[in-house]
């Protein structure tokens, strides 16, 4: 393997000035870099990427810290997504990705900024998390540049991108109050995350703009897990027989209302329509087929990525990025007196 | 920060000397390491990773060289899950995990060796890649430990995990053949996957072992894709009304095959039974849900990072784990004269 040793002996220079050509900086000239550029190339060397990362401060990797990396998600594919396309934005731009896990308990015992310093990654994109993880403040403190996914927090170095979830849960029940629906009952998922507290936001004011009084007994706690949407819809709905439509703020959470309702009898949409926020992929599949709020989660992890590079390379213009969602109807939904 | 620089003031000794100790080098006395270990401790020393990884020429990082992680693919959860899998084995053994994605235009410029030496991994899974792939020959002439899922090579450098292909799609057949089908078609996927011609034997075996004779105009090559496998079984199904049986060597193609049934309008099971392999998610959320093949994509994962690991530290074995399949029988098969 051919060490910048080499490339100095051919090239008649010192290792220092063979360094500094091929890291760009400007005390060496041009005559010279081109110099050692071509016998580099001569001798086929290849940059030893932890070696460069030492001397120019810079690793080009960025670290993604995700919590949805497990066994029980692959159900839903939102983590999947976003990693898809933030990987296809490193792709693009050269960069390499670095798997930081919060399911590890090793990694838990460092703190956030230990966990970057150590693997000298530019920057980070955090999804997933609680807004009570303790890594969240570090972040922010913290000199290391980061993009959150659907946690509302800036600074110089801090950006987020997120679907304008406000807009989103509006949609949705306005669709369902379009249908007739009026007694509209809702499944948040926990409170320790920004989209939950968006998402009841969207839901009240759809309500109020078409003068429905907001029933805070038709609120259930469905942490976005399926068996606990499934367990706080049979409560809603025995509790409440008067509801005709619910609004899940994850399609996952929908799938354990649509158990809910059969295992109650309930028949889906004839007696009680279900509209979702995300389309999954299951949403399409399942039987009845789930409407919901689609969002590009696919398109996040690309912007996420993109976002991150301009903040590294000091041209953001701004640090928050909000992408749109889409309303689509399918067979879960239904007039409310047809 | 605290740097090596520090902790060799408090502790009176040499930078090379704190180096040596906190890097586990033979000629520090022990009292001495145990001095400089208590001293990095009270100063609060994060240890840099990466100049670490240049001292002990080990930088405690897996790769990962995938296919399957873009925008298509949230459909078919099996990239997802063996991420998750070796994901849980690196957390635990506290190893980082950097992506290579083999969809990247410009890591394709790269050669295999090249991007591992850049990135100085201690070793790489390799995932999705055909057998025709260029890099693969690289692989196995590199002395770079790798791990390859459902690739079958060896070296003192290289191991591999696969499920036992040949014996899960025996099962698959004669689940069939048991249900009275004898006219039985098969989608496989491409050639240049190696579970393909494992499968294609395991189909082969099931009918001989059954006395029934084997048909190729029965046999179609669905690509691992569901557009292509509905061409497919619609071209099969169309020349060979005989056919009573489809066995779809991956659960994505046996969703094409459904398709296909529908616009013919061949009822499935009561006209068509379908059974798949591989056992995703929408497997049991399609309507009919799919009887298929399970395969446990998960541990795959997990135990190609264990594999990995005990190949780096020369403690492997075997450098060969087989996975066993299970038979899920769901609502797309049938008996055939019922």
């Amino acid at each position: 393997m051919t060490t910048i040793k080499d490339i100095a002996r051919v090239a008649g220079v010192s290792v220092t000035t063979v360094s500094r050509a091929l890291n760009g900086y400007s005390d060496v000239s041009e005559k010279t870099r081109a110099k050692v550029f071509r016998i580099a190339k001569e001798l086929n060397y290849s940059p030893n990427t932890l070696a460069r990362g030492l001397v120019m401060n810079k690793s080009k990797t960025f670290g993604l810290l995700v919590s949805g990396l497990n066994e029980s998600s692959p159900k839903d594919n939102i983590t999947f997504d976003i990693l898809s396309g933030i990987n296809k934005f490193v792709g693009e731009c050269g960069y390499d990705l670095v798997l930081f896990s919060t399911n590890s308990t090793k990694q838990r015992e460092k703190t956030y900024t230990q966990l970057c310093r150590e693997r000298r990654v530019d920057g980070v994109i955090i999804q997933g998390i609680r807004t009570d993880d303790p890594y969240l403040k570090e972040v922010v403190e913290s000199d290391i540049p980061c993009v959150l996914i659907d946690i509302p927090l800036t600074s110089s170095t801090v950006g987020y991108v997120t679907t304008d979830n406000v807009l989103g849960a509006k949609k949705a029940v306005k669709h369902l109050i379009q249908l007739g629906h009026r007694n509209i009952g809702f499944i948040n998922g926990h409170e320790f995350a920004f989209v939950s507290q968006e998402r009841l936001k969207g839901y009240e004011e759809a309500l109020t703009e078409a003068n429905i009084e907001i029933n805070r007994e038709w609120i259930g706690n469905g942490e976005f897990s399926e068996e606990a949407a499934e367990i706080q819809a049979i409560r809603l709905l025995e509790a409440h027989p008067e509801i005709t439509a619910i609004f899940s703020a994850s399609d996952l959470m929908a799938l354990g209302v649509i158990k809910a309702a059969r295992s109650l009898g309930i028949k889906v949409p004839d007696n009680l329509s279900i509209i979702g926020f995300d389309d999954i992929v299951l949403a399409s599949y399942v039987t009845p087929s789930l409407t919901t709020i689609g969002q590009d989660t696919f398109q996040i992890g690309y912007e996420a990525a993109q976002l991150l590079l301009s903040i590294l390379e000091n041209r953001a213009e701004s640090h928050i990025v909000t992408m749109e969602t889409k309303l689509k109807v399918r067979e879960s939904t239904k007039h409310l007196n047809e």
